[in-house]
């Protein structure tokens, strides 16, 4: 089902996306190093990530009162972890993935040690973008900051930590696993397009508001979209434990909502153009609705 | 054979590694995460590292006009990045080391995730330690940028991925790996410290020029002493390649003085207190002649 907000989105979300492809291939046709670790780095960046982080980050920089390509060197610097990570996470000790996006992943197309040092690559790379270049050294530097504060293990990588330990079998600590894993990154893309746009301490402090509700509330659409392919295929039973198999859908569309109010009422007191941000929390409020009737409706 | 630079050397460093040693522990006991990625990532840094490469940072913003003191989170940031370097060359995709410094390797205590993980962690916290504190933008954000390149595709992690790939059979092929793999966090310790003391740019320049050639003087005692070492155990034809061994000890020799004059040559013009890194550059030559000395005698 595809609605006029769901089109709207897309559109705009592409737009974004274009650009920060842009920018990722100029900074990749700069690489130097041996051929086959720049041709694993090249390989992961580019193997049809849809850009939904530093898409945020830009338009996050729009909502601050600066222009989307103001952020482009944050937005790109945000992929590049985002894009280690997958490739760290794919390795045979971690969840042992042969397939990526429809194409082997790294360590399945090179070997175990260049998708080790690709992403080791990639992850170093990040702060080379925001810290070599020509804007003054308190953004180079407070951009450096977000992103290692977010990726690290406080964040990032300490929820995988976490997901790949125990299961957490609660709502309390599916929901901080999450917080760390993936929504740190969502907070990051915010705080970095703030940083981008110089915003205010106060807007900095909305931006996070939007990003960690928004953040929660597209991790819980998600489980909810999982939970409706998972009913269509027949096998409700082999769920992993999620936020809606543990409270009900009804009242995961409850935290949803909540979310995304919070989200827009965060948005409302910013100076900037608000309007990709806004379509992004209703958009996301919007499928989850619509998964939740679905799901009740086949039960 | 203990000589008296032998021991002046070893009691300068050592003081400069107690003073990194509770920089590192201060910095490590404010980390929060996970307890497992904590833990792993403490074992990693605290097992007994001799701290060469912060020394020599401290001991550049001395040479450079500063004190060792202003240059600790500097000397930290490039520990931490050595430290997530050894963890990740560990690891059975590449050296497959079961044992470090006479303790299980960081992936053979925990497993293989966590040692990944933990290197990933601590990469991303050399970057945290050198942006997030009350120090100008511009230092803050120069720092990460030469930690990062020194650190990425062009410098530490592409060495490495020299070395696992065509072992370097010539002589040009083998200091190419070595400038890259171990001398670039040599050059980044000069650097590093040249940042702290706000040197010049000339004086800057000269700092690289002693820590390139220090790092490559270094790389060529080490061999030379691997060499002996082999030779007493009998088992000179199981050598692997290295520079002594493809052009001969005396060529060898030859080498490492002509780098430690280039190194004596650039301290000349510096303003600060150059003592240490004009010992740990003749104790450099010292150790090499000993060890051509014994090989010559033992032919």
């Amino acid at each position: 089902m595809t609605t006029e907000l769901d089109l709207a989105l897309r559109e705009r979300l592409g737009t974004l996306a274009s650009e920060i492809d842009r920018r990722l291939t100029a900074i990749a046709d700069a690489w130097t190093g041996p051929d086959t670790l720049v041709e694993a780095m090249r390989y992961a960046l580019f193997s049809g990530g849809k850009r939904v982080r530093p898409a945020m980050t830009l338009a996050a920089c729009e909502a601050a009162g600066g222009t989307a390509t103001e952020a482009l060197d944050e937005g790109a610097a945000l992929e590049l972890i985002h894009t280690y990570s997958l490739v760290h996470d794919d390795l045979p000790a971690m969840d042992d993935d042969d397939i990526r996006r429809g194409q082997p992943t790294v360590h399945r197309k090179f070997d175990e040690a260049i998708a080790i040092l690709a992403g080791d690559a990639l992850l170093t790379e990040a702060f080379t973008v925001l810290a070599a270049r020509d804007v003054p050294g308190a953004r180079r530097a407070d951009a450096c900051c977000v992103l290692a504060e977010a990726a690290g293990r406080s964040g990032m990588v300490g929820g995988q930590v976490r997901d790949i330990q125990v299961p957490a079998q609660t709502a309390e600590a599916l929901t901080q696993m999450h917080a760390e894993k993936t929504g740190a990154l969502f907070v990051a893309a915010c705080r970095l397009g703030a940083i981008a746009a110089g915003a205010t301490p106060d807007d900095t402090e909305r931006l996070i508001a939007y990003g960690r509700a928004v953040g929660e509330a597209f991790q819980v659409s998600d489980d909810l979209l999982d939970l409706l392919e998972l009913g269509e295929a027949g096998g409700a039973h082999e769920a992993e434990v999620n936020l809606p198999s543990l409270i009900g859908p009804s009242a995961a569309l409850d935290r949803v909502r909540a979310d995304v109010a919070t989200a827009l009422e965060a948005l409302a007191a910013l100076p900037g153009d608000c309007g990709t941000l806004e379509m992004l929390a209703r958009w996301i409020e919007e499928r989850s609705i619509a998964a939740v009737a679905t799901l009740e409706a086949t039960l």
